[in-house]
């Protein structure tokens, strides 16, 4: 952490920026610095930041064809065509490579900077930077986070908060009361962070004025001149194949904006946080979800531009995950099909085998919503005596004390075995459980949309954003 | 070359010159059929169509950390930064499924009509389809193409002739005279094809008034007002890494603008052909060594820009090979410094190598010009065996004819040997050795270059060529 030196250092400095810039700017014009140019532009009012976490361009290439109707002959054009305005490089501060993670790279679509892995809106030497969030704020504008991660996750926190580390997650937490409360809408995930046994900070937020709420059907009770943290799960959200709401993100979103709206326009920012997860866990499955209710998201916001026009809405990811690709082992083809029907996650499906005493051919094929071929059952059967294998090395292991490891479990050999399917079904390919160094597709829409176009790298981002909230 | 800086000036006295020129042209202003509007538009005299075959955006991201000087703190925008304008669907005809290969997607390219796997510019029922390099013809411009690989491969094929099959190499060769001859200018490989025992098609086309030249040397020789067709070598072109000039498609780019520079204009297209073998063969050093040939042409391209403003250029991919991604196993890292050095392709090397007697350690890594440590020497020397195991099962496998397949050889597995040590150290991923369905970049630059900005469909390119053609 900081000391609270360099803290009051860094917000009296913002106080008096803020305070110049509100005599400077009535949000109507402004100078466009960038490119040398000078040019009167009209500021949007409310600007929506939309992050999917993970998101390189085969997860959008890939959603075009899962979302294809097989019955046309023509393939549909998805909300992400519609809005492609280029690519966008995540590299790093040089001391991390070329491979970001999500700390660094949401640091630079936040503030502009680049920085080192696992810093949030910190600098290589660890001094705060302002964000366009607070930025957003101290112009008299409101603003939320909207996530499917827990709210204090990287992504999040770095707009709203500034720490060394990615992982002090209590810290994070402490830090959206402690160093003043900056939205005026939350919702993710987070009760593992903010319902403590040494502290509650939900109650800490109910003090200081704020509804909270911890179900989706609350949504419809809020009062608008209230601001509002919910929080619906311990850490993130279930995947959006195994929510009640499988568009959840798309309700959240809905239910923010309604909140935010007001006179002096609105800084959102919301972020489909798992797609990520489903390319760390190489699980296209949950992956094509979490597009669909991104997809949905994206829908929300045409229509919320249509009926406010003074609206930007920005779309990109800070870096993709999993080294994607739609195509494996020399084979010319990618098939979606079985993707489009499933219902549930591979690991709730394999924690549904488990509870079973046996294994029910019939019954898998209704979990999975498609039908297994022998040679895929037989692979389904062969999970347990890997798995007994797996146990009977373990305790041998453990026996001579060699291995530190956990035990194997049942349900991730069934979940894996489920991915495999999957994958040879579908033919979908990866390189990694990791990151990637490839440039994500930036979508824009709405006012002074066309600044987003061609090349950029991620920290052009943060400073258009800047610029188009008058800075 | 020139700084962005100077670019950005450059385009504004470019706008200037067109608004001027769009009083005084007599090339005549046509409607832009597209999206129903009707607009005047300034027809470009010149239009240079770059394939890039397999080049996903993989590879220019790739590209950007291999151009990138170590010296230095900031990262090197490249050629491909400055001209990025959005991304292009890559899909065959339904019933080829998500996955194209060079044939239908070419014929897309070149015709704006989707078709199957394998069709050279004939629809799916066979029916042959007008291309635009066909139509630039008939409009009275000079036409040409440059390519890497043989000149009547997929990609120049499919603007130059019609079959059925790509396959039909010979059938292929022959059509170049038999349907009438349609280019100016033909640069690339084929003498297995075009001087044939059963027929020598070169002497057809000197016949027909062409000169022909089969070195590089030659092409200061040229005479301007005659056609030239040069072919240097029996199939492909050596890899740019074992080419006697690394940069031989910018050596043949230049000859051709020459060449077909006059008062009517030209149609060219340009097909860094072998960035796709590299993906096929998992091959990321000969890979990175074709993109920094296709660089240097895109930035002699932007030279001829400058000073043939009425000059459209523009660059994509007919799809992305290999399944290429910046980081596997885990690991956030890419690390391009050993490509960056590299003087000989994988192929050579291990040629090398085999033509010794024995392995001598700095001779492999003065072939390399990077140093291998113990562990992956063990690897190389790890070959000789392998290679011999396989053999003696090879052996018996032919004894019971069992097999039909070659006999293994010695260099292919040094080869492999040093790819995998090269993927290890670069901690390159690839999933495949086929094509994936990822949507691939595109760019432009030039007159007309903002036609192309946003998401496009690969047809749509060629469907806007034709209208700036005037079709
Ligand atoms: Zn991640
Ligand atoms: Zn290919």
């Amino acid at each position: 952490m900081f000391s609270a030196k360099k803290y009051t250092s860094f917000f009296s400095t913002l106080t008096l920026l803020s305070a110049v810039a509100l005599t400077m700017n009535n949000a109507t014009a402004t100078d466009m610095k960038q490119q040398g140019q000078v040019k009167q532009v009209d500021l949007p009012k409310n600007i929506i930041m939309v992050v999917a976490d993970g998101m390189g361009p085969a997860y959008t290439s890939a959603y075009r064809y899962f979302n294809d109707n097989p019955a046309t002959d023509e393939i549909e054009q998805t909300v992400f065509d519609r809005h492609l305005k280029g690519l966008a490089s995540t590299y790093p501060a040089p001391v991390s490579g070329y491979v970001t993670d999500s700390a660094a790279a949401a640091t630079a679509l936040a503030t502009g900077i680049k920085t080192y892995n696992g810093a949030i809106s910190v600098d290589i030497n660890k001094k705060p930077l302002l964000t366009v969030l607070e930025w957003a704020k101290q112009q008299g504008k409101k603003t939320g986070v909207v996530v499917t991660s827990r709210i204090n996750h990287a992504t999040p926190a770095s707009y709203l908060s500034h720490n060394e580390s990615r992982r002090n997650y209590d810290q994070l937490a402490n830090s959206y009361i402690d160093n003043g409360i900056k939205a005026d809408v939350y919702f993710g995930g987070g009760w593992k962070n903010y319902i403590r046994d040494d502290r509650n900070i939900v109650n800490e937020f109910k003090q200081a004025g704020f509804q909270y709420i911890d179900s989706y059907s609350q949504l419809t009770e809020l009062v608008h001149d209230k601001p509002v943290i919910g929080l619906f799960a311990d850490l993130g959200l279930p995947w959006a194949l195994d929510d009640s709401n499988k568009h959840r993100l798309t309700l959240l979103t809905k239910a923010a904006t309604k909140q935010l709206k007001n006179e002096a326009g609105f800084f959102l920012l919301v972020e489909a946080s798992q797609i990520d997860w489903g390319g760390h866990d190489n699980n296209i499955a949950t992956a094509m979800h979490e597009m669909d209710d991104l997809a949905k998201v994206m829908e929300y916001l045409e229509s919320f531009v249509a009926e406010n026009p003074d609206t930007l809405v920005v779309l990109t990811a800070d870096h993709s995950t999993g080294g994607l690709t739609l195509a494996a082992n020399k084979d010319y083809r990618w098939n979606p099909e079985i993707l489009r029907t499933m219902q549930h996650s591979p690991a709730t499906i394999a924690k549904n085998i488990v509870a079973n005493d046996q294994l029910n051919l019939q019954e898998i094929n209704q979990w999975l919503n498609f039908d297994l071929n022998s040679k895929e059952f037989q692979q389904i059967i062969q999970v347990n005596a890997s798995y007994q294998q797996a146990t009977t090395l373990h305790l041998l292991l453990s026996a001579t004390e060699k291995t530190a490891q956990k035990a194997p479990e049942l349900k991730e050999f069934y979940r894996q075995a489920i991915l495999t399917i999957i994958d040879k079904r579908t033919n979908t390919g990866w390189t990694t459980t990791g990151h990637t160094a490839i440039d994500v597709p930036v979508f824009a829409f709405g006012k002074q949309s066309e600044q987003f176009s061609g090349q950029l790298d991620n920290t052009d981002i943060a400073k258009k954003i800047f610029t188009l909230l008058g800075k």
